[in-house]
């Protein structure tokens, strides 16, 4: 173990932050970590906006579900997969672009994810704290077109970063031996093992809300699976020439 | 500016690795801090299956493209998406679960990235070194069948991991006016920055090569984007349960 690990192990998501304003300079030290993260075939298909406009802060908020910490935050940043830059490479060399396959969509998509890990570590290394929202993609097309998007890029998920006012617990996770499998997949004892964390889960659930929160991970994962999951993705995406093919 | 920072922007990908094994120990603690990550909803969307035994090593070395350095690693990972656990959850609730979601795709894939993430970083702060193997994707199909990948799981990525013998420098990366815009996505200045990057990379690949490789960054994604991209992978997906909808 050593401090970065334990960094890492400490990690718990931020919704509530101090009026502390974070400098710009500590915004774009964050960013190029991000930029330093590894990228599918040098494809940098990551686009971050900023957003700090006021109002374009508050429509972000109601379109993420009515989360008020995106428009409180200090920090608010969109993670976009951006293909439109590859576009702009094409046209530079007189190359057609293929585009449109999934593969394109998970590569670009996973570039963002890396990036934006490597964001929020770097945030936390400097005291910071923050959440991931996939709230954004409740209302995909309105915060599309708030950003004004164009065609190949599209919004994967928002950040909030800030100096943190509360000190949540950090989250049980599944055991080591449900997630972590030798040389094929083996789940055949992960019922009985899952049983076992759904009474950890129960217990964190308790705990932190003083017992008004009785809720294990296992029900909560089936009670969310039961609905449809954001059906408007797929028309979004094709429409902005992702997963065509 | 601190360790943690620095080691993330120290980040280059490792091909080449000492004798020297790695502690099964040191792979648990890796894999406990990619557990730490955020995850979408507490989903833990993500299995690693530690691949140890020679053949199947061999196997996937081979279906990778034969990067020779997937059979020799000390330590090789295959990071899955996996909902499979999911109906798992939903069946000890007698759930009906909808699945085939774009939306579970994306935040299933994302949660595997971000944990990996935490895993290499995890990894480079005790020295060790690695690289992403998205190439596992070139025989997705036989890579899952190898692994014995069951409906609702794919292999999204592997990972090399080991003691670094070779000391590459690290890759240059787009301007930060690039890949931070305020506010809204504003690219009209992006092909001059680009033209003005691609100096960088020029240069950087001659350096380093000692003159062999004379190559730009926009080179390389048109050279690349001419070209079908995986075009197996959405019929392979949707046969696993994913990007029905």
């Amino acid at each position: 173990m050593n401090p970065t690990i334990e960094l890492l192990n400490s990690h718990r998501s931020i919704r509530k932050f101090t009026d502390e304003p974070v400098a710009q300079s500590t915004v774009d030290t964050l960013i190029k970590a991000g930029q330093a993260a590894a990228t599918s075939s040098f494809i940098q298909a990551c686009t971050v906006i900023q957003v700090s406009q006021g109002e374009r802060r508050d429509a972000l908020a109601e379109m993420a579900n009515n989360q008020a910490y995106v428009s409180e935050a200090p920090v608010f940043l969109v993670f976009c997969a951006d293909m439109k830059r590859h576009k702009l490479a094409c046209d530079m060399h007189d190359a057609d672009m293929l585009s449109g396959y999934t593969e394109q969509f998970l590569t670009a998509s996973m570039d963002c994810a890396l990036f934006a890990q490597n964001v929020i570590v770097a945030a936390e290394s400097l005291g910071l704290g923050g959440v991931y929202i996939g709230g954004l993609r409740n209302k995909i097309q309105d915060v599309s077109d708030l950003l004004e998007l164009p065609e190949l890029v599209y919004p994967v998920f928002g950040m909030c970063l800030g100096h943190p006012d509360q000190n949540p617990e950090v989250k049980p996770r599944l055991p080591l031996d449900v997630v972590l499998k030798q040389d094929r997949y083996d789940d055949s004892q992960d019922a009985e093992r899952i049983a076992a964390y759904d009474g950890d889960v129960r217990e964190y659930y308790k705990t932190r809300t003083g017992g008004n929160k009785d809720m294990t991970w296992s029900e909560q994962i089936s009670g969310m699976l039961v609905k449809e999951a954001r059906p408007h993705m797929l028309p979004f995406l094709n429409g902005k020439g992702f997963l065509k093919r």
